[in-house]
């Protein structure tokens, strides 16, 4: 297994999807995997260290986890199959304590909301040889395609995202859950 | 406590914002919650029981409550500050069997995602007494609205949408997590 930073968010324009780039450590490869406009949404955000009052889904996961007394302890991408990658995300119950020997549990998982969760926890993400090997491609992200990428994340609900950050502060009527 | 149902997720126009309408049990009243639109396409797939080949986000959460031996019992929509309502999972450790004065293990949400888990696993959403006398309202949702909305949420993302639903069918080079 080789540990993967995430390179960049970036837009698939034929296709008009976001795709994200994991950089494969001490490599001029990455592996690009194309994502969903709302786990994009929350990886972006994510990367960006956003905090906002309330959890966001992936959030909630953690605090979940968290409240069952256990951990996030890393994710693997593991395989692809029918041109869809899959992953599982590493869990640790610590009611064992501090024992190495403790087990692990895993769950499987798509790699976007994987990627997301690792973001926010700051835990490693890996991928398999046999995916680096034959998926990872020789890549070196353009600032010009990162900004098209922002856009689009901005066009995808800027409203609702302006309302997010905002919304200790806001004096309008609304009444959001 | 007020036991409620999904009555629809309609659209409020001004703000172009998703709102879900839950139905008081046994009443002419609603109590509408503005929610975000990735929240509101979770929940609008949940309610339509679309399943997908790989787990959503919020499937995600359950499978990780089903690994760590735990269950979802219930959701509490109880109170709303600055305009935003706050929310409840109410979770059980199985670990304790059928032990009916096990603890509950209560974590903190958006009632967007305790909607959508609630739905998900089939377990009651409740509303605190406090919330139902002083903002729920009288309300009979028109089939129009619901269109409205169903035109939103295709908009909002179509060409994922179609995506995930063919999933496994497709036949073409992407390479989606």
């Amino acid at each position: 297994m080789k540990r993967v930073i995430v390179e960049a968010l970036v837009l698939d324009r034929v296709h008009n999807t976001p795709v994200v780039l994991l950089r494969i450590e001490n490599t001029n490869r990455v592996l690009p995997i194309w994502i969903g406009s709302c786990e994009a949404l929350a990886l972006s955000m994510a990367l960006d260290g956003v905090e906002f009052p309330r959890p966001m889904t992936h959030d909630l996961l953690l605090n979940v986890l968290e409240a069952l007394d256990a951990k996030l302890e890393k994710v693997i991408i593991h395989s692809i199959k029918d041109n869809t990658y899959y992953a599982s995300l590493i869990l640790k119950d610590l009611s064992y304590g501090e024992d190495e020997d403790a087990p692990y549990i895993e769950v499987d998982a798509r790699p976007s909301d994987s990627i997301v969760l690792a973001t926010k926890k700051g835990v490693p993400i890996y991928v398999s040889n046999e995916l680096v090997l034959e998926n990872s491609i020789e890549y070196t992200a353009q600032d010009e395609e990162k900004e098209q990428f922002k856009e689009f994340v901005d066009k995808l609900d800027i409203d609702q995202f302006r309302r997010l950050v905002k919304d200790e502060q806001s004096e309008d009527d609304e009444r959001s859950g």
